[in-house]
């Protein structure tokens, strides 16, 4: 299993941030053919420090072949682009493979 | 349900940190009291540029509080006093509330 994690920074209007999030971008992540499991944390504290993060978004896929495929379509075109408009000087991202 | 997120930075002996990671550091975590799961993922890529990050460890708790219990704890204080000594310079960690 592997996951493509993308973390965003903190945005200046956190209520817009969190209503795009949530109402457009979302539902267009979850129509990523071969999308095995999606899980969204809104980071809210750290043990040492101000967290710089507002939220944490995990996109699981069988294997590195099926995340890229899903990245090809045309519904993972669609949420690339929303994610860059909305998102883009925000957003950091990278894959990981699950170990346990 | 919370968790933990750690990030760690890609270390300068990879071999050396995975060892002791896999080894000594998750066995440690893994005795939190209260500790519901832990996913553990090794990042390999990045949609774009290379990721700075080596490994990504996610620990979850039924809640804020059962999760700073866990790290009053002595299995706490242990695991913490362990990752200050093998990667204090490499980690980052932030608490998120899981929404889906």
């Amino acid at each position: 299993m592997v996951k493509l994690v993308a973390m965003y920074r903190t945005p200046d209007d956190v209520k817009a941030f969190d209503d795009h999030y949530n109402s457009v971008h979302t539902p267009l992540v979850k129509k990523y053919p071969g999308l095995r499991k999606i899980e969204v944390a809104k980071v809210y504290g750290a043990p040492i420090g101000e967290p710089k993060q507002h939220l944490i978004a995990e996109m699981y896929f069988d294997n590195h072949d099926a995340m890229q495929n899903a990245f090809r379509s045309p519904e993972g075109k669609a949420a690339a682009g929303d994610l860059m408009e909305f998102a883009g000087k925000l957003v950091s991202m990278f894959y990981a493979e699950v170990q346990e």
